[in-house]
């Protein structure tokens, strides 16, 4: 065992409460700034994390008893004798949750999370082998220790448990869970090092960003080591073939080597997200390239326009370039979620701000749609489109993973999404901004203040993406020039001005990284004001992308749009019960923003020029001759489109995002 | 038990030595001939007839004891200490190729099938238990009897059984195969009829149709009986979820009141099957009326050019209307097949020349391309696009059903499609003509004689699809007028010509079921040419089909082409190598057709007129605003494109079969 183990057993120098606190400041372009640094002081974020702690957990740990999950550790030492339920990475379940709870509690005190933490090291520590290891599937003897390392998730589990450590212990000092997790790391370091008996790594990646988040709190560099050691096995054909081939994950390619990302998708996402954090920790160019090299080819083929990635059902995952149906779209939510965890580490190590671009996306499409408005209710599957309204999942009950329902479920038999949701959403204040020596970046707008080293606060006053108005006020501001940086989102170059201390207004002027920076001696009460242009587009998609030839979607700012057909007329806005297999866009048409309060606060819909109706000439057939095939028919029609984050809310309903042009 | 059950031991009247040979003939449009009555004389069906005799179907037996599926068998009674291996179906897959066997030997004694069937008959006689049950799984104890119907497939196994049997007892006399067949079948009028003590039915369909035809050779009206009820019960929520919900194994709704073709794609299929043949028995008009309805809503909205069906990964399951990716297209060989099935059944029930259109689209296509040239090597999934490259299976090997390889494998762990394949392609003969009071149809144009009832025989001799021309030879013509009719394929209609004796060549003027009658005193000698314009042509997809819009596939005659680009560029033809990503169509080009012998006897290439690239300016990007978009870009290119259904013959390769038009 390497001797340096256990000469820290407190936080390493630099920690910052974040969700990715390198302690290498080298490769840092960016640094982030403490949870607790950036305070939302309203806006749909806000109540969301609101709602995060007020029903969405306590839902989740409802279901954590329901499911099983907890009676699992009982039942070990006798508590309870319930059978063994649920898959072999269930547990993981439970560490995503306390998770969420950690970074919740930066957000203040609750009692309640008190005493759930103090029950769940309980059950941990009761459950807990002498030597470390942790896992109710394999403890239930249900599978050997390490016996089946592609399938058996054990690293995986265990990496949930380390991350849910480190949270409390970021955020509170609480280190009963992280010493728990901690134990787990040392034996892994014992058996899967360098050094140790076993030369195999976990078939679904996580353990490796938990170790280099265990390194950075510690300062005890086995835990980078192993990491490291982690990803240097991978891609040389250890996992076996499974049911998906090496691919899957990610086991066919050295991850220093790939430069296309394939495979299941939240495996492929979470091992990237280790690759920049060993990177960022060690200074390893080989690993920054790959990352940067895999997430380009993700955004130019394997990303669709609401941010949600992995097309296939067939194993999760990516599929080949330009594969990105909107009707058959897998589109996980946790990979979504897995592919903001990338993109801000990449952040982070480049400054550019392509990388905000697409976290911003993400939560605003793939990731607000997950969640119900009551954020009780979620999607595993996220479609894009919807030929036929299905059944809504009946409220208590919890739909296979693949099995995607009309709308929202409670919870899923594989409920890997739900906590995944709590955990991203407790801790997203820590995405807004960063800092750098020569001052402060925004790159995510909602109402908050930001404060940091230099002793200078500034407020964000914005409705956005309801306006397109960004007011940032300089509340205190220590002597001395530094530079504020806003991110000129890609969709709106050319578009966005900006006004200084009440200047004279100009066009933005991003730089090569995308923000435009405002570099001056600030004095208390300067403000700057960003004015985004979230005028209604539309938007083609590339040509690769067959599945979405011909058509448009409609965007506004961040936010995409659809068109929704409630199966529940009554339900419908004024233009929503169109034809939507035959439907088309005017492509000159005017797109006119008309608020939808029904839909939820601050919605907004957009009324489009189209029509509906296809030549009757057409019935019965699946195609015809070129030169005999009808020609273009339709009724003129305005159509009503809607954000897709508020999609599936009025009961099952039929989906298309992607519209196609009427010529 | 039903008294009349044993009161007939051998063949009912009107029996026809045919896959589908109904015994009422009030229900009939179209009498179906005996495969001994058509005889092919040459062309690439009496080929493939000749290689599955020589070559598939030994090999289907070299898989059945390398896979264990006989000694699943011989274990029982102590002859093998092997362990059980194999799907609860895999029972089936010898029967299916004994059923191969069966209507192989109506093209001529074989001494090997001889031993084979003398071989099979040993093994089952010794191990069906006395009351008739036969299931290795179920009596290797790893299963109740009937215990799990909806996944259990004990009914479905029987049912291939008994038409092993039946293959066998129609074209040899030989009941040996029937006689073991029939004690299942009666087992399960016992158990599962009206008077039964079990209320449920198999999760998948087959015993249905099995029980018909059964009927159909005995006279024993309570297999009918049980046939339909096993209908009427369907339907109701009797098998409960499963994994995909109650529509997937189609008991979501009653089969008389279904009108759109849903879930699992084989089992809708071969439901449908079971539908049509009870129908022609009963008369019962509900029945067709569903049936014929089901097959619109498939023709109309949920099949593929090249005839596959099934589109969804998902449950092997049909999508929704105008759901049809073709890169995703799951398209299982056993759906393709069952289709035919189906489409025959209603063919005979109606004479309408559109399910012998839909049987030809099939046969050249999704059918064709499943096999490979050598005909030892199969598809289970059959893509229309492929836009990377995936490995060949090794020889050998069996990859799982859905990991769908980049040629055909040898077998598969789930091995339905090779001896569907097999049965298939022994029995194609009875697919070419009927009879009705007035004459002879013609419904697939290849080399063969036709002889039936009245003493008349034709020959046909063509070179089709090669060529348009079918030569229709009258050999022998007893005296008096009778009927020929041709089938004139939908894609002719307008350029079809007819010669009849020497006389003047007119335009083919086909009747409302698309057949040209000609009617007549035939004289031995007399000849009837029929001119089908087979020119390649443009055709283009429903406006609905998202997947494909402002696409063009090339077709000619009966035949789908695609283009491929094979990995190893020297296997490639002269206007393969090109981008198959940003690849177009000119819509004015000439389509040249090229012979092309490297891809095997009698196949012809086209070269069309097109563009390849795409505008650098989309490089990274996903998407674009409308107004900002990179136009069209590209190189001029001559392409080449190639019969769908040789494709994959040249090892790993790229495909598309429907392509971008360049405006």
């Amino acid at each position: 065992m390497d001797t340096t183990m256990h000469d820290s057993s407190g936080p390493a120098q630099r920690q910052v409460v974040a969700t990715c606190s390198p302690l290498a400041q080298e490769q840092l372009a960016l640094r982030p700034l403490a949870v607790t640094d950036v305070r939302l002081t309203g806006g749909p974020w806000a109540r969301w994390q609101q709602a995060n702690r007020a029903a969405t957990i306590p839902h989740g740990l409802h279901w954590l008893e329901k499911d099983g999950v907890i009676d699992n550790f009982r039942r070990l030492w006798g508590e309870s004798d319930a059978p063994r339920k649920g898959w072999v990475f269930c547990d993981s379940d439970l560490y995503k949750t306390l998770e969420a709870i950690g970074w919740d509690l930066a957000h203040g005190a609750h009692a309640p999370w008190d005493e759930a933490v103090t029950d769940a090291v309980g059950l941990l520590t009761k459950t807990q082998e002498g030597d470390g290891y942790l896992n109710t599937f394999v403890q239930a003897g249900l599978a050997g220790r390490w016996a089946d390392l592609p399938r058996g998730h054990e690293l995986y589990v265990g990496g949930h448990l380390i991350q849910a450590g480190i949270a409390h212990a970021r955020v509170t000092g609480d280190e009963r869970l992280l010493d728990i997790g901690r134990a787990f790391a040392d034996l892994l370091v014992t058996e899967f090092g360098r050094d140790g008996r076993l030369t195999g790594t976990d078939g679904h990646p996580e353990i490796e960003t938990a170790l280099v988040e265990l390194y950075r709190y510690t300062g005890v560099r086995a835990y980078l080591d192993l990491a490291e050691h982690l990803l240097d096995v991978r891609g040389h054909g250890l996992l076996g073939n499974g049911l998906f081939g090496p691919a899957y994950f990610q086991d066919d390619v050295p991850v220093r080597s790939r430069t296309e990302i394939v495979g299941h998708s939240v495996r492929a996402l979470y091992l990237l997200a280790g690759v920049v954090d060993v990177y960022l920790e060690t200074g390893e160019a080989a690993l920054l390239e790959a990352a940067e090299a895999q997430w380009r080819s993700m955004v130019a083929g394997k990303t669709y326009l609401t941010g949600a990635v992995g097309s296939r059902f067939e194993g999760e995952a990516f599929g080949d370039a330009y594969e990105l149906p909107p009707d058959l779209v897998y589109g996980e939510t946790c990979a979504a979620i897995a592919s903001v965890m990338v993109s801000w580490r990449l952040l982070l190590a480049t400054g550019d701000g392509k990388y905000a671009d697409l976290i911003e996306r993400i939560l605003h499409n793939a990731f607000a749609a997950s969640t119900s408005a009551d954020r009780t209710a979620f999607f595993y599957v996220n479609p894009m489109q919807r030929r036929k309204a299905r059944p809504a999942p009946a409220r208590g009950t919890k739909p296979l993973r693949t099995d995607a329902p009309g709308t929202r479920a409670d919870w899923f038999d594989v409920a890997c999404c739900p906590p995944n949701i709590m955990r991203t959403v407790a801790s997203l204040t820590g995405y807004v901004a960063t800092v750098d020596d020569g001052g402060v970046q925004l790159h995510q707008y909602l109402p908050a203040t930001v404060a940091w080293d230099a002793g200078a606060v500034v407020r964000v006053q914005t409705e956005y993406p309801r306006t397109g108005t960004v007011t940032v006020v300089v509340d205190e501001a220590p002597g001395g020039s530094w530079a504020l940086s806003l991110r000129v989102p890609s969709w709106a170059r050319g578009g966005a001005t900006v006004t200084v201390a009440g200047g004279e207004t100009t066009a933005a002027a991003p730089d090569a990284r995308g923000y435009h920076v405002v570099t001056r001696d600030w004095a208390a009460g300067d403000t700057v004001v960003l004015e985004l242009p979230v005028e209604p587009r539309l938007t083609v998609p590339h040509p690769g992308v067959d599945a979405v030839r011909g058509c448009v979607a409609i965007e506004r700012g961040p936010v995409v749009y659809c068109l929704e057909k409630p199966a529940d007329a009554a339900a419908a806005l004024p233009g929503e019960l169109v034809d939507l297999t035959t439907v088309a866009i005017d492509p000159g048409s005017e797109l006119v923003v008309v608020p939808a309060p029904q839909l939820g606060e601050d919605v907004l819909s957009i009324q489009v020029d189209g029509v509906e109706g296809a030549d009757p000439a057409w019935d019965g057939a699946g195609w015809a001759t070129l030169d005999e095939a009808p020609g273009p028919a339709g009724r003129p029609v305005t159509l009503t489109a809607i954000p897709y984050a508020v999609w599936a809310n009025r009961g099952p309903s039929e989906l298309r995002v992607w519209v196609p042009l009427a010529f």
